[in-house]
């Protein structure tokens, strides 16, 4: 009977711890299984994907050589062409000639002045002709003149409706699923990732924490100069028309990467040219580092261009990751899917 | 005999899991434990302390209208005559000086051109009367001409052994441990805590992480122009004399603030007149924030200074706290103890 009263007691208390480990238990299994199961589903088994796990398996393993501090763990990526598409024009473009137009009833001499004049009128085989120059023009001029907080509301208006005109979904289901796997991947593993395009940072920052997950902190760009102003009890910065040097390409990615980061990745992720410094940077630290370039070879889901291409031009690129040993990421065999709509 | 079997049994598993419950538990307590204790025990207690509290609870509690998303709780510090002392001089001055005399042998043109003469001559009288252009002149001579690796390695050779010269302790040492546990006290509420100095950003970031657990990509302070050099298999970042404009002083904190984070400070904290742009900035950002200024009044402890002293100015700062509502942190009062070793 003692017994009895004894194994009840004990069976009401045994039942009670019992749920509440299976609880703390079952929550410890989520946990768990986040590591053991595929964190990069849309990624083809293969040497690619397989170069990327084992090097985070390496920096993140203590006991191993190659282990590197969660502090030093910066990963980088290039946006246009990296983390989305960059097809038939770079997207910010697509903002630039809407943001002209919509200033065009503020400067009425833009009717008569290229390059302002062919966007106005449409004219695209003067904007065919547009060398780097127009586009600066263009740029400098449609996104300066208004504060930083109205310049990203124009920015949100515009990336929250505007359609890409040969597939006709949003931009920003142009992401690459693989990738988005991978920054998710990377920031389970306690990496600090960044942006770093040539784009404006601005512009990124509009959407980088809700297309991305990335802080608008870790996204670094072409920026344009700002001017405090304060009136009474109102303050805020406003846009004029000037780049902050460097332009974020080219060598201003190992630059600004300094400047705003301090030290270098030990993982970088470009696909043209205008990658290269930032890859050879990263290869250059002492200890290890991942380097890799994203082909774009599959014509079919997305668009296969590189050494003839003046957007996303690769030609160096290929010849350096060759010769360096980085990693070649090809869309068509290495992307089991590449959009995530798809 | 059943009964007893099966009590036995259960008695084993109830042992077990009660063990291992407790083992989980406990470790819950360890976790709540730290919310409830004082965070900020070297400060007194009264209003000063109270509003950072209240402030900190409000914007981290879900149901309070002032909530803040943890994305968004940005808090910014100015690094000399904030985080640390910043008398006789800047420390980073002691820096600058032993850099020119160390660098002399390359340079025999400054034994006969100022500003460099009175330095190498120990010439006080002369160094009294140097102008910000002299220190400027100073500063991007013996700041420039090696690479970002080989500053640190000197920024790092001098900052572990350099005594203070009345204090006779580490500058390290006269950092305030009330501030260290305010940074820590935001940082264990998911606040991301930079520094914004007028001061070096490449020095700063040299010992940020060990003396203030603040990552160095967090630091933004005055940059010098750097060129990306590839030799080879090799890579770096060679430093040249000019500033990378702004200066990261007064109108040049929020250029800079929003140019490295993007978003406006929710908390800012200054000590001086250069600091007014920062505070204004983050008091006009639409909803709450905190606004704070070090008021050295403590000449028992460390320094009293304010209207009349050149370093760490503070005049129109007062008025603005007045005007505006900003907390003045007394250190004479608010600070219970000024270094961590006293």
């Amino acid at each position: 009977m003692t017994n009895k009263i004894l194994l009840s007691k004990a069976g009401v208390s045994f039942m009670l711890l019992f749920i509440f480990s299976a609880f703390i238990l079952f929550s410890c299994e989520v946990h768990i299984e986040s590591g053991v199961g595929d964190d990069l589903p849309s990624w083809n088994e293969g040497t690619t994907k397989q170069s990327i796990i084992d090097f985070v398996k390496q920096v993140t393993d203590e006991n191993n050589p190659n282990y590197v501090k969660p502090a030093d763990r910066v990963a980088t990526f290039d946006n246009d062409g990296t983390l989305w598409a960059e097809k038939p024009m770079y997207f910010q473009l697509y903002f630039l000639l809407q943001q002209v137009k919509d200033q065009a009833k503020n400067h009425p001499e833009w009717r008569e002045q290229q390059p302002f004049k062919a966007v106005l009128e449409d004219d695209r085989e003067t904007m065919k002709t547009f060398q780097v120059s127009d586009l600066l023009n263009l740029a400098l001029a449609s996104h300066s003149g208004m504060t930083q907080e109205e310049f990203e509301a124009t920015v949100r208006a515009f990336i929250t409706t505007a359609k890409h005109p040969e597939k006709n979904v949003l931009l920003t289901e142009l992401v690459y699923q693989p990738m988005l796997e991978l920054l998710d991947y990377l920031m389970d593993h306690n990496f600090k990732v960044f942006i770093v395009s040539g784009g404006g940072i601005d512009f990124i920052r509009a959407f980088s924490e809700e297309v991305y997950d990335i802080p608008r902190e870790n996204v670094i760009g072409t920026a344009i100069q700002t001017d405090f102003i304060q009136e009474g009890e109102k303050s805020y910065l406003k846009r004029f028309p000037m780049i902050v040097p460097p332009i974020d390409d080219k060598e201003g990615k190992p630059v600004n990467l300094h400047r705003f980061i301090g030290r270098r990745p030990i993982l970088a992720f470009g696909n043209s040219d205008g990658d290269i410094q930032m890859l050879q940077y990263t290869d250059d630290r002492e200890g290890a580092s991942l380097c890799l370039i994203l082909h774009h070879d599959d014509a079919d889901r997305e668009w296969a261009y590189d050494r003839q291409s003046k957007i996303g031009h690769l030609d160096k690129g290929l010849e350096e990751a060759g010769s360096r040993g980085w990693t070649v990421v090809s869309m068509k065999n290495d992307f089991k899917k590449v959009f995530p709509s798809e």
